[in-house]
Order: C-alpha cells, then sequence, then structure tokens
C-alpha cells in the first residue's frame, strides 16, 4: 500500500508547515488599520479596570503612558507590526509588554480578542460610515447645484432608451439626488445598529469582573453596550448591513456612470467632460475615453462580491466565535476604500458634466415625443380618450408622411381631422410644452423642478449644520 | 454564402415567433399576484380623477361598480388571467371593459403602467413586510418562553465549536432573540421607505391632469407620495432593502439550524424534537431526521440568490424604465413566501426544542471548563496574572493525569501549588460557579439572563399591543 | 415566568403543523419534472434486480406493467402526483403499489431515494444540455448567415464606447459566434461529467445485492457508473456547472442585448427589428422598444441568482445526503427554461437584425477613425514611430480647424506636414482601406472574416451531422 | 439659486482632482504581478516584428538587451513600479526608452495594451493553473494515502448528520478523492481554453502589420491564436472559468473543513490533529482549536464573491474593450493566491488526520446501524419486503427495551420473532459484516475499496509522470 514514494514536490511541505500555518492564520497584514481603535479601547478598557479596582491609580497610569507611547508609533508610521504575533491585539500587547513589562497583561483581565475585536471593527465601521454620509452629502450638493443650473435645459426622457417624453435636464439629475439621500438614511439606520458595545462581553460568555459597560460604551462614542454576550462575540450583522448600503449605492453610481458613458457617445453627445476626468489617445485628439465612468461602474461588482463573500461566510455558522470571521475584515476594508474613492469620483465627474445643450434640445424634438400630449389635449376638449388615441396615431402617420414634427403641421392640416383643434394645441404640441404641463408633485415642470431644487437646498444646509456640528 | 439551407429544426421557430415572443414577455403569470393592490389602486387613482374633475360622478360610480365586481371574481378564483394580455394591469382593463364599455379607457387617464406596477408593488411588500413582522415577533416569543423555562439549565458554550465555558441555555437561546430584533428594526426601517406613493409620476414626468397626489397616497397607505417621477418609476431600491432584510434573517435561521442539526446527532444528543417536527425511517426507530433545520439552512441559498437576481438586474441601467425591471417580481415573491413559511417553521421548531438536560450539563463539565475562573481567582487573590495563568496550566496538567476534574482534586493537593488557594476555591471551580459569576451587564450569569427575558417580555407585550392596534 | 398568555394569532400554529410540515418539506410539486426519468430508471433497475435474481420474471413483467401504465398517465397529463406524498419517487411508488400490489415494494430493493434522485436529476440535465448545444448550434448559425450577408458593411468598432477603428458588421457579429462556440464547448465538459451514473450507491454505502452497475449506466445512456458511493449521494458538483455555463452564456446573451438596446435607440439607429419582435405604443408609431433585449438582459440577473443559490447550498455541508440538497431542483429548472427560452428569443433576434447600412458607415467615418492608419502609413514610409504619430495629432488639428475628414484633405496640403505622403495615401485613408489592411489571422479585413464564415459553416455543418447522428 | 457656499471640505477635492484620477485609474499596484509575462510577450512580439521586416536586426537585439535588463531588475525587486504611468505596459515602456531611446517605441507597432494585457493575463493563469493542478494532485495522493492506511477502520456512514449505516474510513476520504479528481478535469478543460493568444488582434481590429500570429502563439506557449480580433480583446471567459473551478474546489474543502471541525469536537472526538496545525490556549492545555479547517471553510465565501465580482462586471457590456475589464485582474489574482495556500493547508491537514479508531468504532454502533442488513437478510431468505421490514422494526424495539444492540440478541429471542432466522444472522448483524457485504462497484466493502485505492494510486503515477514531462 506503499504509494508515497515519488514526491517530487511534497517534500517541501514538511519543513514549510510552521510558515504555512502563520501565513495562513495571521490577519496583521490587514487588521493592522484597526490599531488606533485598539488604543483606544485599551484606554476605555484601562478606566473600567481602574473603577472596578482590578487595577490601581498607579498601573493605571504606566499603562496609559505606554500605550499613548505606542500611539504615537503608530501614528507617526514608526510601528512595526509582527505576523508571527498573528493579529492587531497581540502586536499592540507584545509592545506594551516590550515598554511596561509584566503589568501590561493587567490590561486583558475580563477581556478577550473576541469582544476585543468586535469592539475595534464596530469603532472603524462606524468613522467610515460618517466619512461616507459626509460623501453622499457632497454628492447629493454637486447634483443640486448642478441641476440649478440646468433649470431651462431640455433633454428626451427614456424609457426602453427609446424617447418617452421631454424632461428637464434638472429633473433628471434630481432623480439621482433621491437615490443618494436614500442611501444615506440607510447608511444612518445602519449607524445606529452599530453603535453597540461588545466590550465587556469577554470570550462569549461576560466577565467575572464589575466593569462598568455603560462606561466603556459612552467613552468609545457608542450609544449602548450589547445586550447578550453570545450575540455579541458572533454577530456580524452590522458589516453585512454596512456592505448591503454600500452595494445599493455603487449600484446607483453604476446607473449614472452607465449613463455618462451613454451621453459621452459620439452617437448621443449630450455631455461633455473635462480633459482631466477623462483619458485621450496620443493619435485621435478627438478620442475621450470616460474612463471614470467605466470604472465607477465596473467597481460595483466587487462591492457586490464582497457582500456575497461575508453572506457566505455566515451561513450556517453555529454560536459562538469560529475562525471564519476572521474573513469579515478584507471586504470591509476594500467596500469603504472603494466607496468612497468612488464617491468622490462622482463627485468631480457630477461637478465636471457640461451639457450640450443644442444636441439635447434637438434630440427631445425626434419621436414625436408631444403625440400624449396631443392626445391629451384632446381628451381635455371632451373627445373620448379611445378616440383622442386613434386620432393621434392617424396625425402622427401624417407628420411622418410629410417629414414634418407635430407642431409644424398648419392648423387647417390640423383641423380636418378634428375641429376640437384650435390655435391653443401649438401649446400643447410643444417640448416646452410639454414639459410644462407635468405640474404634479414630483413632475418635471420648471416649477416643480425648481421647488425640488429649493428643498433639496434646505435640506443639505440642515445637514450640513449636523454634520458640523457632530465633527 | 447561401449557408443555412439545412436547418432541421430551425423550421419550427418561424411559425412559432407570436408564441415565444409573448412567452417571453408575458408577465400576468407572476404578477396576477398584484392584481387586489391593483384593483385598490385604481380606486384611489378613480377618486383623485374624479376630484380633478376628468371623471363625473355617475362615470366613477359605474367604474367602481365595475372594479368591485372583478375584485369579487378574483377572491372567488373565477378571474381567468389571460398571457396574452401580458400583465396584471391589462388583464384587469380588459375585463373592466367588458363589464362597463370604453368608459374603461378614461381610468388610465393620467397614469402609465410604469408608476402603476410601481405602486401595486410597494402597496404588496409592504404587506408582507407587515406579516414578516409579526412572524419574527412570534419567532422572538418562541425563543423567551423557550429560555424562561431554561434558566437552570447549562451547557458548554462554544468556540471554534470547542468548549469555552459554561453557559445557560436560556442565554444562549437569548443570543437569537437579538438578532431577530434586529431583523425587525431593518424591516421596520425598510417599510418607512417602502411607504412612498409612485402613483401619480405616470410614464416617467409626471402628468399635465392636476391629481392630488398626496390623496391617492394616503388613500392607500402611504406615508407620502414619491418626490421625482423619473426616480419613482425606475427605483427598486424597496426591492432590495426587502431582500437583503430577508437574506439577513435566512441567515440567522441557518446559524439556528445548523445548531438544531447539531444538537440533534448522537454525538452531541444536546435536544429532542417532536416526532411530528422529523422525518423518521420505516426501518431504524431511533433515526430522527432533522429535515426541517436541513431545508431552513439550505433555504438560505435561494434568498442569497434572489438578492443577487435583482442586484445584477440593477447594475447600470440607465434611467427610467427599462423592460429588465420586470425581473424584480419573481425574486421577491419567492423570498417572501420563503421566509415567511421558514418563519413559521422556525417558531414551531423552537417551542418543540426539547433540552436533554442531563447531556447538556455532563458536556459542560468537559475539558475543564472552568480552567479560566481558576485564573481569575488567583488574580483576585492578588496573584500577578501571569504567574496565575501559569499556575492554572500546571494544575490543569495535574488533573489531566490524574483523570481528575478541577473541582475533585482536594484543597491539600491545590494548596501544595498555592497557599493562596483556600476553602472558597470550589465555588469558583464549579461549572454553577462559573456561570453565576459572569454578572456584567449581558453576561450568562442567572440574575442578568432573568432581567434579559423579562426585558425581552416588556418588549414583546408593547410590541403585541402595537400590531394590535395597527390590525 | 409564563409569558405566552396572549398569542393572537400564535394559536394557529398548533393545528397547522402537519399541513406546515408538509408545506416545507414536499418537492412534488417541482420535482415532478422528473417523474418520465424516475420510470425510465426504474425499468433498468428492474433489469438489474431481475439479473441478480433477487426478482423473478414475472415478478418483473408485473412491474413493467405497472410503470408502462404510470408512464402512459403522466405523458397523456391523468397522473394526478399528491403533496403528501412527499416527491415523485413516493409517488410513483404508491401508484405501483394501487396497480400492482405489494410485489411494488420489491422494486426499491437495493436503492435508496438518495441515489434514486441523482440518478434521475443527471438524466434530466443530460437531456436539457443537448437541447441547449441545439440551441447554440442554432444561434451560431444565425450569426454566421447574417454575417455572410454583411460583409460590404462597415460600422464604428467601439472601445470605451467611444469610436476606435472602422470594422466589418461581418466580423462584430463574429465575436458572438466565438462566444457561443466556447459556451458550447463547455456544456460538452459537463456533459462528459454529468454522465456519471450513482444508481447502486444506495443510501450512501452501496448495498448487499449483486447489482450490475454497467448495466444500468448503459441502460440509461450514462458513459459509466459513478465510482464512490458516499461521493455520488453527496455530489451536485453537475448541477453547478449546469447553472455556471447557463451564466456565462446569458451573460454573452446581455452583451448582446445590449448592444441591440443601444443599436435600436434613436442616437445610433444602427439596426431594425421586425415590429412582432418589438412592443409598440397606440399613440407614438416610431416608439418601438426592444423589450426582447431587454429581457435577455434582464434574464442574466436570475440565472446569476440560481448559480450563488446553490453555491450558498453547498458550502460547508459535510457527508453525505442532507435534505438541504433539495434546494438544488428549483434553481436548475428555473435556469434550464430560462437559458432554453432565451436562446429561441436570441435566435430569432439575430434573425431579425436589419443593419441600417448608411448610417453605420455614416458613424465610422465620424471621429478621424483612421489617423492611425494615418500613422501606419508613415512609419511603412521609414519615419520614426514617434515622429509619425506627433505628425498625424498636428494633421488631425488641421483637419479639425477647416470641418474636413483626413481623407478630404488635398495632397498639396498633405504634403506641408510631410513630403513622405503620397498620392497612394488615400487608400490608407479611407475607411475601406482601413478594414482592408487588417489581414492579420483574427483581423477585420473582409478576405479574413469571409474565411471566417467559411470555416464556421464548415464547423455547424459538421457538428450538424453529429448532432442529427445523434437525435 | 446660488447654493455651494458653505462647503467645509467641499474645497480639497478641486486641488486633489489629478491625484484622485490617478488613484482611481492606476493599476500598476496590482498588475506588476504581470511584469514578467510582461516580458516574455514582448520578446515574442519583438521576433515577429523582426520576421516581418517591421525592426531590422540591429533594433531587435538592442530591444532584447534592454528587456532583459528590466526583467532582471524585476527579478531581483529593483524595478520601482510608478502609479503615475498608470500600469504595468506603460511602466516598462518607459524603462525601455530609458534605457534604449526612442527605439523602445517600435516594439508597441502592431500591439495595443488591448491585445496586450489579455494575452499577458492569460500567460498568468495559465501558469496559475499548472500549479493549481499540481496542488490538487497531491492532495489526492495525500488522501489515498490517509485512505490506504485505514482500510480496517469504520465509521457511522452519516446522512442528516444521523447515523445511517457503517463505512470504512477509507471509503469516506475516497469520497473526497472524488471531488478533487473532477475539480482538476474542469481545471484542465479551462487551461485549454485559455490557451489562444490574443496577440496580435491590437486594439480590436487586427493590425496592417504582417506578424505572424502562429509564431508568437507558439513562442509563448499558446495552443493557437485567437479567432476574433474584436471578441479576443473583450473576452473574459477564461478568468471566469478560473474562478467558477476555484469555487467548486473551495466548496469541496469547505465541506472537508466542516468535517474535520465536527470530528474535532468533543462531542464527536473522531480524529486528532498536530498541535502545529492547531491553535491552543494558554490557560486550559485541553483546547485546540482546529482554525485551519475554520479559515479552509470561510475563505470559501471570498472566492465565491470574487466570482461574482466578475460576473457583475461583465454583465451587460458593449463590445468590445471597456475600462470596467480592468476590474478582472484583482479577482483572479486574489483567488489564485487563496486556492493555492488553502491547497497547501488542506494537504497538511488531511496529512496531518489521526482517526481515533476506537471512537469512530464506538459510534458505528450506535443507533443500530445494521437493522437494515436484517431486513435484507430476511428477504434473501424469502420473506416479502414489507414484512421484513415490519419484523425488523419490531425487533429493533425489543432491543432497544433490553438495552442491547441487535447482535447481543440471543439467537432464541431472534427465532421467537421468526423462525428464518439463524445462526448466519449474526454475521449480518454485525458491523464489520455490514461493510464487507456492500461489494457492488463503489461500495464501501473493503474489497471494493481497496481497488479504489489502487485505482487511485496507479491514476496518480501516470498524472505523476505526465506532469514531471511537463515541468
Amino acid at each position: 500500500m506503499a504509494s508515497s514514494v515519488k514526491k517530487p514536490w511534497g517534500g517541501r511541505f514538511q519543513e514549510e508547515t510552521d510558515r504555512l500555518v502563520e501565513e495562513f492564520t495571521e490577519s496583521v497584514s490587514f487588521d493592522q488599520r484597526l490599531a488606533l481603535y485598539d488604543i483606544k479601547q485599551d484606554l476605555a478598557h484601562l478606566e473600567a479596570l481602574k473603577r472596578a479596582g482590578v487595577i490601581n491609580k498607579e498601573e493605571a497610569e504606566s499603562i496609559a503612558q505606554g500605550l499613548t507611547a505606542i500611539e504615537t508609533e503608530i501614528r507617526e508610521g514608526r510601528f512595526v507590526f509582527r505576523p508571527e504575533l498573528e493579529d492587531v491585539h497581540m502586536n499592540i500587547e507584545a509592545a506594551l509588554r516590550e515598554k511596561i513589562g509584566p503589568l501590561a497583561g493587567k490590561l486583558h483581565t475580563g477581556r478577550s480578542r473576541n469582544d476585543q475585536v468586535a469592539t475595534d471593527f464596530r469603532l472603524y465601521l462606524m468613522e467610515e460610515i460618517r466619512e461616507v454620509l459626509r460623501l453622499l452629502h457632497h454628492l447629493r450638493r454637486a447634483l443640486v447645484d448642478k441641476a440649478g443650473e440646468g433649470l431651462q435645459i431640455i433633454l428626451p426622457g427614456f424609457t426602453h432608451l427609446q424617447h418617452a417624453q421631454p424632461v428637464l435636464w434638472a429633473h433628471h439629475l434630481l432623480a439621482y439626488y433621491e437615490m443618494f439621500r436614500r442611501d444615506a438614511a440607510r447608511f444612518q439606520g445602519t449607524l445606529e445598529r452599530t453603535a453597540e458595545c461588545p466590550l465587556g462581553s469577554a470570550a462569549l460568555a461576560g466577565t467575572p469582573y464589575p466593569l462598568d459597560r455603560e462606561l466603556t460604551a459612552r467613552l468609545l462614542g457608542f450609544a449602548r453596550p450589547s445586550r447578550n454576550s453570545m450575540d455579541a462575540v458572533s454577530d456580524r450583522d452590522f458589516v453585512l448591513e454596512f456592505l448591503f448600503d454600500a452595494a445599493l449605492t455603487m449600484m446607483h453610481l453604476s446607473r449614472l456612470a452607465e449613463e455618462v458613458v451613454l451621453w459621452m457617445s459620439p452617437e448621443f453627445g449630450f455631455v461633455d467632460l473635462p480633459d482631466a476626468l477623462c483619458t485621450g489617445s496620443s493619435i485621435m485628439p478627438q478620442k475621450k475615453n470616460p474612463d471614470l465612468a467605466e470604472l465607477l461602474r465596473g467597481k460595483c461588482g466587487r462591492v457586490y462580491g464582497n457582500l456575497l463573500t461575508l453572506l457566505t461566510v455566515m451561513k450556517g455558522l453555529p454560536l459562538t466565535y469560529n475562525r471564519d470571521l476572521q474573513e469579515d475584515k478584507e471586504p470591509a476594508f476594500d467596500t469603504a476604500d472603494t466607496l468612497k474613492v468612488s464617491l468622490r469620483v462622482a463627485i468631480r465627474m457630477v461637478q465636471g458634466l457640461s451639457p450640450r445643450v443644442e444636441r439635447m434640445r434637438a434630440a427631445a424634438e425626434e419621436g414625436h415625443p408631444t403625440a400624449t400630449d396631443l392626445a391629451d389635449y384632446l381628451v381635455m376638449k371632451g373627445l373620448p380618450f379611445r378616440q383622442a388615441h386613434e386620432l393621434t396615431g392617424r396625425l402622427v402617420a401624417f407628420a411622418e408622411e410629410r417629414g414634418l414634427k407635430l407642431w409644424e403641421i398648419p392648423l387647417e392640416d390640423l383641423r380636418r381631422f378634428s375641429d376640437l383643434i384650435e390655435e391653443d394645441v401649438y401649446a400643447w404640441l410643444s417640448v416646452e410644452g410639454s414639459v410644462a404641463r407635468r405640474r404634479t408633485y414630483g413632475g418635471t415642470a420648471p416649477e416643480r423642478v425648481r421647488e425640488a431644487v429649493i428643498q433639496a437646498q434646505r435640506e443639505l444646509q440642515e445637514e450640513l449644520e449636523e454634520l458640523e456640528r457632530s465633527l
């Protein structure tokens, strides 16, 4: 049964085992991003240990000094993270021990890496979400600013990528304002649910030391301590929510990006972008590739992927902590980075959009976009709906044959189809008239859109004041 | 270049084209589930048209009667949906026309299928979310009831599927209470964002008819009308949120299910389930397969899949309505059905769980689970942390050699390791003592868990009153 | 601790348990699609049991007659599947028992539902894959036919949705030919791996009856029996492969569909589709919505979702059969149906594509698409690369200023930039010249594309003969 | 309408634009992994340019020397990649220009970054797949070696995580052998489809230079040049296939890992792992966490995520190259790294598995696992199936009441149930007998499993010789 005599590459595994295991299990190569949150947590935990009488005042001072020194090293980029110490927590603990000796060990009384990492990670995500909220604010502002400049600009509104009805450019932009407003609301809800502090849950069961969990939660900026220690160390809902919120925002950006790509194509030619936001070609000066928009669209994929990664990890995991949970950080880090840079790029892109007003306007007239208005006109004049539609159809065919737009048909020709038609029909047939009449709340009429712009500005102003207070 | 002479199966495509196109594009086979919402919407829209003067009182009455008759047919299962009429809206419109003649057409003034379907779909999801909230309430109640019965039961708390520290069965169950509480909060947030009424957005640009959108929103139970007509007809965030919330709940169920499967295995033997909730085998009477739990775990996959389906559909879609959006319904329907039946099954499963108290208790004593407590004891007595741990390690080895549990070591032997150890150590070494000491907020000490049960009961009671009010 | 006094809707769960469990666990509502494969398998298994001496000749005949009668009922739609019998296997077994009495039980000697369902499902997928291969063949034929008609048609080749270089319409179509050729190769590989017969693996360990597994495998059209009984009942790789192959094909269809949507937009206007393949609007006769293409694009999402569903189900499942595996069928059925109808629609869509030759041609001249050719011309004449590019850039600017295409610049003007330029340059500047020169293998030169068409026709012809043999 | 007066953080965007765009679009931070493949490609392309007469012999030598010098710098880690040069191709071109002057530009005649990056990426993946095939070979060898040692070891075979029938440990291990054998076959198919060389497709349309694409394909180790230039620059099927193949392998590893986690739990206790492959705890010497297995299971998620990332990116992309495609590399790199280290870890884990033979054996006897055998015995003796089953059920109940295993019931007691039962029944009731009788091909009988081991060894030996030839 001796089968493994010839293993040309097998030999190397034996001696490499330790390095292999270390390489496979270490997390400090990525979780070092949590280092400053870890220090912050250490200081709060230290305070709780001191008040609980586990650590005396002198010890506490010594530990605090050690931690502060390490914090400085980290901030200045002088701290060396060592993979053989596995994770960020052990790296900092080891550094503390080097500085202040065995006393360092006391800091880990009543705490485990299970609650420690959950606390760090929540702190990290809370900060990232706040930054995302700021960027979403700014992106909405860019959209509103752009909309405010474009209250007279008309372009074709599309369904099925076919011309449907003329709309205001500002109205189109404000549709994105709504999407990003919803995104902000979602992130806000996630932030609230993330603001529960696991610290004090220890390995899984709580701790025998009389630690004041309200205190540490408050010191760290959480809204409250978590309610069940077993849930606290095995829950990753807050990460999944963040990933999903990010996925929706990226999806919205991908839609905007798709439109920019379309609008920049020679066939559409609806917008222009500054050279700085495009890539060119040394040969074809006309060639301006909308690379930023394409990448924005493409990066949607990686955030979807990150969401799926963690959903998969969590499926069917028994309580409480399992090492699988270590796979939660990289997708979250990558998502936060991707989302933030994507929002920054989107802000610049929106700011840089120059509508090519004439091309938009000309396109808006193509395809008898006001035929619906004509039918509506006839209904208003009392013609039953069905007949109005049928008559409109015949008039469109008439226009087609003669190569005319509807509004170019002389009144006498119009009246040969129906004597309900009078001079006032031209106001209904024009693209401007069509837009102006859509006055219901949420419609594209300039007065409605102007109100929407003003409301959005007011919202942003209020939000801004709140954001500034929270800085 | 004539290449297509021989097409043995190609011929059939030609004649089948119409049927093929119809089969591919129809949606009434699934969107008929929206029929009653469509009627409800029709009635609200009718009221708005009447008030706007588009329809007079007699017409309105006639239409309302027609709609009511159709509603009855639908409720009684007598309404025949025809695929050649494509979707639920056209089916109902056609039926109305059959009943009241061309007047039926007036009902579609100022409305398009684009805002119509978005309105129906939101109404549907709002109702499904409310039902899901009720089921989540009930599942949490089942967990709390079960926890309330198990405040004395101890089982091993696991990390890495290894025994870590003893915990209360009730504490373990309440970890799930927390998960489903978060789920309810998420669904609540989604419900609020879903409660915006698109009706009146028409095809994409709003409508020239002076429809009171506040009125229709209110009549239909929405919180407010949507703010931007282009967004309103192309937004599917509310569906995605529902799918994600459902995915998280299914993930939590998959964790519970995994534990039930483990606990039911002969090796664990921690719980029993009533025969009615298992499948057996005609040969092996001992064999009780936890099929419900396995399917609960497996059904997580389909909800993840449904979420991905719609995320994929939405990626990179330009504004506004595109036919791709028709693919939003089946994943949502399947998810709502799966989630609801899964919650019902989970409720029954939790209600049916019989803890096998002795097996749990015996397992909780395996593996020196109170070694951490011994170290804590020594720390409390003043021994520095590191030394306490080292000494504990040696004591565990001593116990192992002699085949003893830690609490079975005589005091004199213990004192040979350290004279800090006194009679009171046995309270620290026992499994009950270990559990009892974890008294920090959120910990597994019986007094904490009892408080958690009471708090949960109070929450559920308040929620119940609210739910009853909303019925 | 009595908390559950008030459960307004809780009461109903108790009495509904049996129905709930049945509803949750039954599979016959969907696995009845496997009924005919199950009969086929029964007959093969019967033969093996007979040869093994487990069943005598008379018994075998009686069973075979019973099965044949059931088969007829199924084919004629008269067979009633009952959910309380759980799955398709139990339904057929019960029907057989009704027909021939307890002898029916003998048919299940040496077999379990675990190997039975795996065998049925493989038979089903093998047939579906063969049908998909036929449809992929036909789609490629449609592309080649269309390409063969379009060897003179030039349109702009796009990168970044910007005009890059002119290409042949036929070349563009053949790019899709390549994609679907790869798809077919993948499905072929999957078919080979699916053709292993699990029958005889029984519950998980094999069977004590001397069944000839080679025989049953051969009778059922498998290539060979599976090699390990535990793997055989818990493996679903073949389904995942099918789902992935389908996902790639749908992705390719989504790209084609996206292009058709673009090409049909008023701005592009590159192609037309027959009315029968579009949806229109009663008001705007010009409005032709490419619904088929939009749905093709959208349906990509559901197949991605189905793939993810099963990937999620399989993650982390211990051996061997677990009830989670029951969740494998619906995603596969839905995928097969979606894929087949999508391919049929795509075939019709490709057949229906009418290139609007002039619009394509005119677009191909926009944006100085032959600037690269001019640089190449200068390189050929001996100018170093960098200088050639720089000079071309200046010439493009010159053309831009004067509103000329490059080929409209008089020779004397050209020569003022470089006296290397001679009369022959115009052959390089023309769109036709540019296309014609790209003669490397795989390039867009008409002679290359014609060869590619011929090669594709030959491939299809060979494949056709093979398919016909296999019918 | 002036709204943007107060932008506290907005100001910074303006000045950062260039850096932002650069940061967003650069790829050299990750695509530098392709550097050596890029050089290799450069040398092959150089040869083609020389033979085509585009570059003369002296030029070619000078370029080759420059490239070789750069290659050395890269290999020695001295080459500095600069993000402002965007990607690996521009970095190498710039370095070449620094070394040999403007002549460097000639190397890019007849080539674009579009075909260049596709060629590099295929070369990279071909090498990674070959390494994966080697690791899969080694993992299968480890399984077969372990199986070869365990031909006498019996453990319970599970369905539904309940004991079903006893099986050989070797048989269980070989189930995984089959999974990884299929994985290898899939990777082999992907390798063949990846081995098509895009070089010479240029930007999208081919090139006017008479480059010998057969030559470059051969020089680079491809099987053939790609067939359509537009497809060649926009196709990423080969990456998706790699990601899917990897996802399936990771799924298999997650199943193995799940089982190791279960087997290592105190409740199962079926296997032991060397300390070097576990993590411990300084306090609880008994605690051995199977971290490697947990991470193996968890890392399945990231590979699923990577697959989804690229599927999302590709959905609905029009031809040909779009910048979105740049998002293909990171998921592939991460997947290749994850897969390779996971396979290495799995090899070590399998090698390290020590079955705890007695615990397995004892468990195998629990739950009357040979009740099926008893029924089979009675059937063999002529009892009709139904009666045999019914009788067995009663006997199991009898055994249960008396606390006996079936084989512990005295013959006289057995015969009171049926006088068909004779002394030879005990051979049927024993666990060994049950295993031994499952002799059908693929069954768990020792003789079958021994044959399977020998067949696997032979396969591996043949494969090894092939792999050695290909080194």
